[in-house]
């Protein structure tokens, strides 16, 4: 039997709103912290996550207040660490599939996420790279990646590797809509011309299945994060 | 009942080792075929990992010529994602724990090895940053991590998270001893020589464990390695 399930998170973080989606598709009961990322509170890397970062978890020990966490619930960080580990804590949750072979496609989607779109996605937009060259490509990979019907990442059903990316989509969509990011003026914009071309049809199509979900679509403040983003991505190359 | 499994991999190669490592430690049969990585052959990537790189593995299908794989088989590639998939393939070799929270301790392990060991170890031995501190500071984070004992990374047995870091400790031994990299002459040395301070000693005692273990010793070619890096690593900071 599962026990007490705390998540510390925040709301501009991606990687907290994975773990969010997929407690929410699996319909798992648990406790949402935000921590202030901004005047971080003492006690969060010191009885939380030492690096003190969010998504962290605790897991079991008595039922306390977030905010004074028990020294007898596991701790876990690690978006993708945490997702793997509710996907096991509910097996029947089809989050992570049985057969290995099936799993392996999980959890490759995920760690090719990470490498080759969640990170030249982030060179790009923070200014680290010019172009949006090496994203692109990320989005091709990830696009043949996907499964055959491109509903969902692996297989016919909601997993894992489907919440790794989605937050990553919708922040994509924010980032071509707004034009907000450390590139040249009209760069976004012009990604989300290039992105409309039928060679990333099924990329899209996906992207648009994912941003419709409930889980997704109840989660997803876009005016929130523009807003924030704005202040927080102020200089641009020109 | 698991089917033919081939791996492709290379002798310089830390994360081919990984699976290597793992392999025998659970005594799994499979065909090795050495990917020639100077002179790629062009059935590799076209057939096998479209990346290039090793490791990669086949799994099922015909028992066939690794140089000709069968389009059958299933095709797998990053070192820790590969790691998973055998240990879960094999579940009674006990490479991967059956409880979530140990299971969680050795993916948290594995993910902290990429990020905070291998990375800046990485970066500094090819003089991407000029000191090791942020190297030495991953030591800390892994020696904190180990399991109480400190004879395995989690728990009391060999997993898969021994297996990720395993390869990166035979190469760490190698730097410090040779003293090449791209970094200031005798750089090397005195990571070396740091790391005999007692405040490293578990970390220390751990990795002699691990160079001890017939897995590691049989398959560590030490004098290869560090010829083949003089060629490969030729330029120094000064
Ligand atoms: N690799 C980590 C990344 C976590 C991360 O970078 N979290 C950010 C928010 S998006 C954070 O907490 N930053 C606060 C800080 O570094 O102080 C994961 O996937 O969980
Ligand atoms: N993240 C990958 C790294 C694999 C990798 O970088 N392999 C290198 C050898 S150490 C390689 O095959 N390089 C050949 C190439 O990139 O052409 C893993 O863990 O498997």
């Amino acid at each position: 039997m599962p026990q007490q399930l705390t998540l510390y998170l925040h709301k501009i973080s991606p990687y907290s709103h994975r773990i969010e989606l997929a407690l929410a598709e699996a319909n798992i009961k648990y406790k949402a912290h935000q921590v202030d990322l901004f005047n971080k509170p003492k006690w969060f890397a010191a009885t939380v996550n030492p690096l003190g970062k969010v998504p962290a978890i605790t897991y079991g020990g008595p039922d306390v207040d977030p905010a004074e966490p028990s020294s007898l619930s596991f701790k876990l960080a690690e978006s993708n660490v945490i997702l793997q580990f509710v996907a096991e804590l509910y097996p029947e949750s089809g989050l992570l599939p049985k057969d290995p072979v099936e799993r392996a496609k999980v959890l490759f989607f995920m760690d090719a996420v990470d490498r080759h779109f969640d990170k030249p996605g982030n060179d790009w937009m923070y200014g680290r790279t010019e172009s949006y060259e090496v994203y692109l490509k990320g989005v091709e990979m990830i696009q043949g990646l996907l499964s055959e019907s491109g509903e969902f990442a692996v297989g016919d059903h909601y997993t894992i590797a489907d919440a790794t990316i989605g937050p990553l989509l919708s922040r994509l969509k924010i980032t071509c809509g707004t034009d907000i990011g450390v590139f040249s003026v009209g760069q976004g914009t012009k990604l989300g011309e290039e992105l409309k071309a039928p060679k990333y049809a099924k990329f899209m199509k996906y992207v648009q299945a994912m941003l419709e979900r409930p889980s997704l679509r109840d989660t997803n403040d876009e005016a929130y994060l523009a807003e924030i983003w704005k202040t927080l991505i102020p200089k641009r190359r020109d």
